[in-house]
């Protein structure tokens, strides 16, 4: 994993991959898959959603730290898989066989497996919608990677593997923040 | 436009597409490209990022009303310049001649080239974090649309359009809401 500019983080979330959220409970790692994340703001700033009925929330709310993991289509089944049990019963780093790599800044850990990681802080638990607000702190992406292609979770059991990319950088110049 | 269940809207805003979001002030249409959306409920509720930075803002904020439509590939440049200028001092559905058609709760416009439109009532407005909530109410899709691949912003200019679907429903099952 290549340490990856924190202004370019937001780019890997933008797009509404399919994400794989890890925890550190002080004892022992935890992931869970979301596909219900947003940007709020380049800085970058991030919302998820979750609560008490993903097992993972307890860690992230002791800990105030996690990490976003982006996993590209080769990982279906795993990101499935991860979605459909409980780190209750689970040790789902075991069971899925992927590899906790040392964040920069927070104890989750990263996934070697991922395209990218994102070492985030927990900044605002607004628990009336179930939203976290997290800063990020750290980014690192594989550049080794050959497959890059994320999966968009449509919500009833499919998933869209990333298409074409169209390119319309001049035409959107005067609306991209600094430094893209 | 046939009405979509709304059980069935969250499926157009999880996979993350880029979204046009319609408003009127009470005298005038306007309309906003938005990628930072996210889905809070089944039930469906949503949240959006904005704020006073858009021109839609205060219209948003005035009526407590929305339309979250879903534009596909075909409308890509459309969605750009939409987003690249400002309801202040342009028509937008005028000059991107863009139907308006009347929804079924809120008057909040329909736009007729999308692929599908959501009727949305503002429930909450988290100042702190320019978080909008939002309920559905009421749900449209055109179902004699060839074209139904969505795009996604990457946020550098650049936008990736749907590829493969991949399914999972058997595995997802377990997971799956009531009715889906």
């Amino acid at each position: 994993m290549h340490e990856l500019p924190l202004s370019w983080a937001f780019t890997l979330i933008e797009p509404g991959p399919v994400v794989l959220v890890t925890t550190n409970d002080g004892v022992k790692n935890n992931v869970m898959t979301i596909s219900w994340t947003m940007v709020l703001d380049f800085t970058p700033m991030f919302a998820i959603t979750t609560g008490a009925w993903n097992h993972s929330f307890a860690a992230l709310r002791k800990s105030r730290e996690c990490v976003i993991a982006i996993p590209t289509v080769d990982l279906l089944d795993r990101v499935v898989e991860i979605g459909t049990c409980s780190g209750a019963d689970t040790d789902k780093f075991a069971r899925f066989k992927l590899s906790a790599l040392p964040g920069r800044v927070v104890n989750a850990p990263l996934i070697g497996e991922c395209l990218a990681n994102i070492e985030c802080k927990v900044v605002d638990i607004i628990s009336k919608h179930n939203i976290v607000v997290l800063e990020a702190v750290a980014a690192h992406i594989d550049q080794t990677r050959k497959e890059k292609r994320t999966l968009h979770a449509v919500g009833d059991g499919t998933f869209i593997v990333d298409g074409r990319r169209l390119d319309r950088r001049t035409m959107m110049a005067s609306k991209l923040p600094e430094g893209i």
